[in-house]
């Protein structure tokens, strides 16, 4: 059985309350039974990937660099891609659905992939550059959102 | 000597007012002794790459198909990546900046991984998503700026 | 805890005896508590994603393809690259060892990575371009001799 | 009109005697009036860049780097990809046909891509996996071979 999984995208250095927006969205992907994929590195990326783990979800990291030692603590399953920020699309194209955390220019690129691709994004409190990003209030909302948008 | 690359991005199918201005802009960039670099696809890339091309300039064009034949006739140097749009970040890796003409979700990528890079973008009635994206008037005040940002 | 992942590539269409000797290696490779990772596709692919998942193992395929639609359906968790034949990379990158069976071309570019990455290379009854292919017997044999390969 | 090119592949480091013989086969693409498309790094591929471009041949080079300066300075058209011994297939796919130089393990990943692809392969003293590799005894041979592969 293919599993499905929920993408988070967001930047590689956060905030404090951005951690811990991304690591209650990865907390609820898991608790819903849903596996996590992301870009396997720092701040949001570890924050989701770390909620999701502490819950017992299966995380996913497709990252830049050549090694899979250079992903984060809590990635399960490391794609060492070599390809740099290239990478992003490979996140995109594996996720049923991105829940876009804040974010930088890396994020946008992701978010503009996954328009293109007319893949849902969920946003909470990101990129505001088309009506086809889904808002949400708080981690739940966003990832029951993405829940939806999920074909069965 | 290593040629310097002027990118040009935008989208596959546009209007006549916007292909007019791509191809001034190619006119350009022929005009100032530089070589042209796109996505070799039709629309802002085949309009941009024509103009470049009917002024004696020479056009790179880095497709998304495995086949070099898939490109508009005005390129002179195609790699076929076979890569899909993740092609889009070859186009700004290669080129010194990047005038961004219009464009939607696929040019908003290639602005988000130029922002990303610090590599200067400048932008023709393009996407408005950063401060950093240097407005230009039109196609001639276009290169002018991108020949600016050269590092001679 | 990062899942030490186990490669097995292999041609996408193969004879009955080698499709056998594939899904015996994914069986070892489950019986013995590792994770497989492959192309995604048929032949050896999906023999070896067989063998894995009918034991308990999870089974990871990266495909050529834009679709997770198009992997093999004994895939656990798909990365749906886009990229084509490229994507074979990704494959030796995310294997901590490799164990190539039988196979043609797209399975010598994928040796020819591993060797030139230093990744240890299992051979059964596949390419002998190098003595450092380690040659095994059969599948017992493949996946005994690429456990011991697997740095703890 | 699209420039038909040659591509040459080999190790990035390599003896004199190679380096000589690489030399040549880039002159003589520069003499019967077709571009080279190469790695565009040391050894074989600097040194036929090298004989390409004393020759008033135009010269491509894909690089695994981020950076265009890391290419060698017989290049005139840089591709920097950021993507590491990925960007081996982009060189066999822009390439109508690929002379091998000698070559190691990179060598041969792109020599099983060109077979994969049907793509001819000409072989100066190279990997001989395949009788599809036609051999060529000297750098004017292999050009001459070379053209000949070319669809017109």
């Amino acid at each position: 059985m293919m599993k499905k999984l929920i993408g988070v995208i967001g930047a590689g250095q956060c905030s404090q309350d951005i951690a811990d927006l991304a690591y209650d969205v990865g907390k609820h992907i898991a608790e819903n039974g849903y596996s996590l994929i992301c870009g396997g590195l720092g701040g949001v990326m570890e924050a989701a990937s770390r909620g999701c783990n502490d819950h017992g979800g299966l995380t996913i990291g497709i990252i830049p660099q050549e090694e899979s030692d250079q992903a984060n603590p809590y990635v399960d399953i490391v794609i060492p891609t070599g390809m740099g920020i290239m990478r992003n699309l490979l996140i995109v194209r594996s996720a049923e659905v991105l829940i876009a955390v804040n974010g930088k220019f890396g994020t946008l690129s992701e978010i503009a992939f996954a328009l293109q691709l007319n893949k849902p994004v969920i946003g909470l409190n990101t990129w505001d550059v088309s009506d086809n990003i889904i808002k949400a209030d708080d981690a739940a909302d966003a990832v029951q959102k993405a829940m939806e948008c999920i074909v069965q």
